[in-house]
Formats: C-alpha cells, sequence, structure tokens
C-alpha cells in the first residue's frame, strides 16, 4: 500500500505540540485519530517532518503515512479536513515513494518566527506573534546572526530529541527583516534542536535591545552550554514554514 | 476640557460591531465602559470615524471624546487598555482641536479586505480573511473595479446610515493585488455607504469566478438598486485600515 506524502497548516495555540501524548490533544494525536476514522483502521501512525512544540504554528508542516488502502489522493485532503479541528488542515497529498518517510527524507526545514515591534501589543496577531514593546535595532541583531550560517555545534542553544544525540546541524540561511511594524526571523537548516530557534530568537532579541553585546552571540556558539544563552522565545511568534524533501 | 483623538485596532470577531446597542458588545460600548471606569464619570461618549459591523475588524480606526479631566494623553494608551478586553488596543492618544470630531473630521476612510483564494481553507487565517476555494481571474476583477473610482450615486452597493440621506460618495482609489495566495481589495472613500466595501467584494468575486460579466459592474452602479447587486462578501475579511483627519 503507498506512502502518502501531506502538506499540512495548523494553529499551535490549543494543542500540546506536534508529538502524540496520552490523554493530550496533539496534532499527531488529531491527525491519527481522523486517519484512523478515514480508513477505518484500528491505528495508522503520522510522521512528521518538525517536531514543533505546544503553542508553535505550523503553514508548511510535510507529514507521511502508510495508507492502508487505494485511496485517490486528491480526495483525502477534503475527507480529512472533514474529519479533522478547523485549526489543523491538509492542504495537499501525493503518493509518495516506498522509501519516503516524512523525518528522514526531509532535507532542510524552514522556521519563521514573527516578532511585534511596537508600543501597543496587537488586538489581531497575539496570538501569532511575540510582542516586544522597547525598539530592537535590526543592524544589531542582524551583525549578531552573521556567524550561525554553517555548520556548528548548537548545544548552547537547544537540546537533542534523545539524550546524548548529536548538537551539530547545519544552517543554510539566517536572515532578518522588517515588515511594517513586525521582525522576522527566518532560519533555514537540515534540522533543529529542540528549543534552537526560540533561544537564538530570545538571545537576538536580548542583543537588539541592547542588554548584550553583538559579539556576545559568536562566544554563545563557541561556549557549548544551553545556559550561556538569553532566555527563550514564547511559542506564539513561531511557525514552521517549509519542509524540502 | 480637551477634545482626545485615538487611533484604535480591534479583532471584531467577538463584537456586535462598533455601535453602541443595549445589552450587546459592541467595541463603542467597551470603550465607553473603559472610559467611564478610567475617569470615575456617568458617562463618557465616544465617537467612530467609521461604523464597522459585526465581525469587521480595524487596524487604524480613529475615535474621539471628550476628556473630563486633564489626563497626560501618552498614558491614556496603557491605562485604557489594563481596562479593555484584550482584542481591543488603544494605539495612540493625542489632543485635538477643540472642534475635533472622528466621524465629520474624518476627510477619507481606507478599508482592505482580504480574499483566501486557494483550495484548502486556512488553518490559521479563517478569522480574517474569506476562504473561496475557485479560482479567481484578477484581471477581470480589476477591469470590473475601473469605472468604480470617482464621485458617483452607490446606492446599488449600500444604504445610507440614515433613510432618505445621500447615497453619493467619492471613492480615491480602488486596488486589487494579490500577496502569495490572497486577494486584497483596498478602498479609499471620503465616506462609505452600509455593506458597501462588501457588496463591491462580493459582486467582484462573482465576476472574478466568470458568474457575471466585466461590464455589469457599471451596470450595476448606474441603476442604482441594491437589488442589481451581488451577494455581500462575509463580515471577517473586511479590515478598516485607515482614517485620514
Amino acid at each position: 500500500m503507498p506512502i502518502i506524502k501531506a502538506v499540512i497548516e495548523y494553529d499551535g495555540t490549543d494543542f500540546y505540540g506536534f508529538q502524540r501524548q496520552p490523554s493530550r490533544v496533539t496534532i499527531q494525536g488529531e491527525l491519527e485519530r481522523a486517519l484512523t476514522n478515514l480508513f477505518k483502521q484500528d491505528i495508522v501512525k503520522v510522521i512528521g517532518a518538525g517536531r514543533t512544540d505546544a503553542g508553535v504554528h505550523a503553514t508548511g508542516q510535510v507529514i507521511s503515512f502508510q495508507s492502508p488502502e487505494r485511496f485517490p489522493t486528491d480526495r483525502i485532503p477534503p475527507a480529512m479536513n472533514g474529519l479533522l479541528p478547523k485549526t489543523i488542515r491538509i492542504k495537499s497529498a501525493e503518493e509518495a515513494p516506498g522509501k519516503f518517510h516524512a523525518r528522514y527524507s526531509a532535507k532542510s526545514r524552514t522556521y519563521e518566527y514573527v516578532i511585534l515591534n511596537r508600543e501597543t501589543p496587537s488586538a489581531i496577531l497575539g496570538r501569532y506573534a511575540w510582542h516586544v514593546a522597547k525598539p530592537l535595532d535590526l543592524g544589531l541583531m542582524q551583525a549578531a546572526s552573521e556567524g550561525m550560517a554553517g555548520k556548528h555545534d548548537f548545544a548552547s542553544f537547544g537540546m537533542p530529541d534523545k539524550p546524548g544525540g548529536s548538537t551539530i546541524r547545519e544552517i543554510f540561511d539566517f536572515r532578518i527583516r522588517t515588515k511594517k511594524d513586525s521582525v522576522c526571523v527566518t532560519i533555514r537548516a537540515d534540522g533543529f534542536l529542540r528549543g534552537m530557534v526560540r533561544t537564538m530568537v530570545g538571545t537576538l532579541v536580548e542583543i537588539g535591545r541592547g542588554k548584550r553585546e553583538v559579539a556576545e552571540m559568536a562566544e554563545i556558539l563557541k561556549a557549548c552550554d544551553r545556559r550561556a544563552a538569553g532566555v527563550s522565545a514564547p511559542p506564539q511568534g513561531l511557525f514552521l514554514t517549509k519542509v524540502e524533501c
């Protein structure tokens, strides 16, 4: 039976993250429940390219699962969307090569972090951005981010999924730009440690506010010690926007 | 005592529109309740530049009120934001000339309507866009909108606030553009009839889907008859983005 690859979107606000957890509402849990209903099976297991934390959103998460029967792929999104909560949507589905695995086949993941940088919090974006009232110096943040691209040990910024796992990752692209009254940080890498984007953004915000020096970012990276970095940015500003397979 | 002009933002989802209504939660009602608390008065009346309908949002609504006492204007936003629901925020406040009146002093209002034009509804934008699954032809919509700018009788597209009131308005600017998978309609005018933007957008979508001819837009305008126009677009895609005073 075929392996299905699907691109999904979700509003992470009301979920305990991607990963299945007993007696908690998670993205993986809801997807598996809907698939089990759709195919009338005991269990259909879902694999996600990125295990997003509680409150983190996705506009381009990729999942894979083994379909228990032949089902026209173009009918999977509407059928699944009828069974899922409105805050999880299947955007597209296709048959993938037999060895496809959303997690292991992913060559890169792109995360975007949105900081609303203005005095007043937003009446509208509260669920989708981190409100930082004090002005941020974009130039300082960009300068501090310069050494981050490339292959490094990112142990200062996050934890591996399994204790003792590798903390080496390769960042392909690290961009910080302004968009009206927001600052957006976009990072594309082969993979991310747990909490890595949020700790990098939290540290960059401390630099942008002048509470840390630009040079500290490189020193933190070199330290390979989680205690060296700054605070973690809150989850609601983070979006998994793209997965390349 | 001074007249205060303030710029406000709100998520209209959970409100019965701008205008005060007995026993219903409205933007004006919440603002007046907060001001009455702040100044410990029996009543402080608020005037809005645009009377947005239930479910319609604002990022740049302008209000005015007579302050019952001298109060530092830079302290009004934080003080009011502490008393308002999180889905209404005061962005700025300043003293205005004695004759300032948010409604009568406004020279133009700008509304933006967001249509999410893709097959799958959004998990994230559901509260802030109209989902149109069938493809829209932007060229047809732009061509149909061409005769709309200028001073016209817009009776086909909306109702005056008071029965028998003038239905003549002047549109200064009418733009339709795409932004990723959205189509945004932006209209700047000296004023709008009730339902005018939503009826124009609803009619343009019928044209963009090929259900009506491009030429019908001008014929509808000429007809001066509300029954000539198409359906009204739903409220959640509409934002009052700017008021020029």
